[in-house]
């Protein structure tokens, strides 16, 4: 299968039953190989206590995002370890991008930057992801 | 204000506005001084592309669990870092409870664990938090 | 072999040839299965431009604690990922003490947390160590 | 004062007084507002138990390339949280590359990515810097 045909096989395998993402609204603006950026709209049930978005919206986009890469290669893929800095409050009504980058993999795991910016261009997270490759492929 | 009170108070206060952790149907076991366990149900909008509960759920209990525990010395606390391990996959209609507890705070930045297990008590995630310390305070 | 010895074994095979842990001076106060207590002394060589000791130090003390005690169980394990807070500046001639616990493992990957504390019993480093477990055994 | 002859200035005096820098035989490559690169060569004594060399050597390489990047802007910052992927072995007589790059700062706080790559351009680790930044200056 041609690579970027094959990242969105992937994607549109794993994302039609991907419940989470569907509920934060997630879409793909782009999915190739080693490289997702997703979108998504921050809506008022995705605030906290401090009116702004809620610290685990913004991971589960940039963890979708970082799912969806690590995959991409047709290997099943698992995070073992992620980490976040939230840099930036995140209001209602922002448009959220994550853009996810495979920074390096060997056989077994991979590592991968996450950056989820405002509509502005402002950066509001950095997240980094280190996933496990099983045997399996998707397809 | 008596050291308890003011734990449940802020968790209160924070909590009564927080319409993503309501939406994941979190609910308080403990709120102490330093030491926060919550609960919540893992329903099947809450599931990814592998059929189990999206990184995401589990990192928001989390870190909602962390914040309602940095937050409880009553001064206002946001997240720096934060990082998680997910050690096992969780299902749909699992129980996830959640145990944040103070590791060491120096004037400005706290350090948090926060273990994360299910219904049989096996962790299913480890997490850690970073938090700053602002000069304002809840009350 | 008997549980903490096995550990002690495994302890000495891997400090006999750690050249850098001989550096830092690193001795063994408790080696048992999935616990290790290591301790060190800070000297003028190991301080950076701030006049306290670069950051590389405390890491270093807490990776080896987390080396011995992932590798205590006898199955020969590689880190995957770390991370550190560095909490407290630490100072020449300060004795630093570090103590590695298992949190969880799966059959492939360990979760450890390393608490380092200065000669006051002060937390001077919170270390998170992830970790891949190989087939092959020690011994 | 010009923002290279700035960074230079800063990299200057924080390296005369970093004996472990000096230890590790750190060499400045470039010295750039936001932008280091590090250099050194792996000895024999910076081996651990495995023949390879200690995580702790390449996390010192990453922190001070980390370090003398945050600090390049004039404002002294420290480190909060760190964290590292190990992704290959390192070996004796490697000579390691460590680039740093501001990703985000807002006020306060900085984050960082350090890429680590020996002489062949091999990736070998992966470290993330949040750092605080303080009132005080340098210069």
């Amino acid at each position: 299968m041609e690579s970027t045909h094959q990242a969105t096989a992937v994607f549109n395998k794993m994302y039609s039953k991907d419940g989470f993402s569907e509920w934060l609204g997630i879409k793909s603006i782009k999915t190739e190989l080693g490289h997702t950026i997703l979108e998504m709209e921050v809506r008022a049930e995705m605030l906290n206590g401090f009116g702004v978005a809620h610290g685990g919206i913004v991971y589960s986009l940039c963890d979708s995002a970082f799912a969806f890469c690590c995959n991409s290669y047709n290997q099943i893929s698992v995070s073992i370890q992620t980490s976040i800095s939230h840099t930036m409050p995140i209001r209602e009504a922002d448009i959220i991008t994550a853009e996810a980058k495979l920074i390096h993999q060997s056989n077994r795991v991979g590592n991968y930057e996450v950056i989820a910016k405002n509509q502005k261009g402002d950066v509001v997270a950095c997240f980094h992801g280190v996933c496990y490759k099983k045997e399996q492929t998707h397809f």
